[in-house]
């Protein structure tokens, strides 16, 4: 029977959590191992320089899960080399209260734990929900169903190695879905800003404020497929390489110690 | 005249630092913004949920450097948002004390800070040295000195949107490097290994353990060419999507909720 490995970023008490944990137990034997804390815009970790925790606890509905000390990604690390006895087929990482669209791709804790996954040969699914909304349990079940449809079509087609699925779904009740797009990584531009206080002994401290990023909205892209009311299933890849910049970077001149020429 | 912001992820206190700043001088206005702390296989991280402190302190030669508490990619932001005040055009990453390869970027502090240029507009360069050694400083001005010509290039050529560079320079004195190769990402497998202990109380903790990942030996690679001898500049790009997959799964049926057909 297919075993499904559980995680998140947002930690062991995301209202998403036992919510996506139980639509994909009609997919499979489903196992949850999840950080003990938020890691939300955590990046990609591997734990190395001090060693980790874990324990069993409940969630909410009363289903066990493993907790960890580490990130999304040592969550990942630790279950499939051998910390939950059992080989894990598929790593579905999520509901994450926010989107990960665009660049957010680079940061996101949800997405590092599918890519953690891929990289230890198994594969990575990773559910975000396009608005934050904590309290909407509706819309946690409409990205929870869309996880199992994604899960379905990944063991049934495969995906090529060191390749991911990252899904949005829009903050919709299930019937006000449009539908599922295959799209691309899009562009959000970030307007952060730097914001200074003082604090009450008079030294400086500062934020990494200002509002929210803003889609650009161009067709097929995943921005664009969430905001149509469409469900958005990005591939990703762990090659980053730019091969086009790369053909071009070859003709070149490097100056002293190029080889190319 | 060009301004560059020199940061690391192995923190104010690492050797390569004040190495690769003085390189660095003959090829603009230099400013060095770092982490307190190491911040090794740290991931992109944007700090949002707590506020970060910033101070200014000297480098071991003596040079002014601002120090943040936050992670690399904090450090870029918080510069180009305004804690620096004079615009950025270029930052460089390093001198990383360990390679950078294959699936390391998706870890990599030192790549997620020139991730972080690239995303605020500036050109973004990452520099690593292939074997982590504290003492070798003459392979650290080889490292200095191969990022200087590869900061000239990238003045006099312009990267695309969204691509930067990230370098990996063997652990050689100069007149020993072959030359630069162009290369793509290759494939290290990771021989990680969970490492059970039980604490002095009796509890079990856990390292992630492993000897270090085995590289593929494929032509054109990041890895091949360090391990021939040459410097390997490879480039990176942020859009992340699996194009190839991409358009084998718009013909895949996704039964419930498919709106390709």
């Amino acid at each position: 029977m297919t075993h499904i490995l559980v995680t998140n970023d947002d930690g062991v008490h995301a209202p998403g959590l036992p919510i996506l944990a139980q639509a994909l137990r009609a997919e499979g034997d489903v196992t949850v191992c999840v950080p003990e804390h938020n890691w939300s815009a955590g990046g990609h970790v591997k734990t190395m320089h001090k060693p980790l925790r874990a324990w069993d606890a409940k969630l909410a509905d009363g289903s066990p899960v493993t907790v960890t000390s580490g990130a999304p990604s040592d969550c990942v690390a630790l279950a499939i080399l051998g910390l939950i006895k059992k080989p894990v087929d598929i790593v579905v990482s999520g509901v994450n209260a926010g989107p990960n669209l665009g660049y957010d791709l680079t940061y996101s804790g949800t997405v590092t734990a599918a890519m953690e996954a891929v990289i230890n040969g198994a594969a990575g699914i990773a559910v975000s929900m396009c608005v934050p909304a904590a309290a909407a349990e509706l819309a946690y079940q409409t990205a929870a169903k869309f996880a199992a449809v994604a899960v379905r079509s990944v063991l049934a087609r495969k995906l090529p190695p060191g390749v991911l699925l990252n899904i949005n779904v829009p903050c919709l009740p299930e019937e006000k879905i449009r539908g599922i797009r295959v799209t691309r990584q899009g562009l959000r531009v970030y307007q952060d800003e730097l914001v200074t206080r003082i604090d009450p002994r008079g030294k400086p401290y500062y934020w990494i404020g200002g509002r929210p990023p803003e889609g650009i909205l161009e067709e097929e892209t995943d921005y664009w497929a969430v905001s149509q009311g469409y469900v958005s299933i990005t591939p990703v890849q762990l090659d980053l390489t730019a091969y086009d910049t790369l053909k071009a970077m070859r003709e070149w001149n490097w100056g002293e110690g190029d080889t190319h020429a």
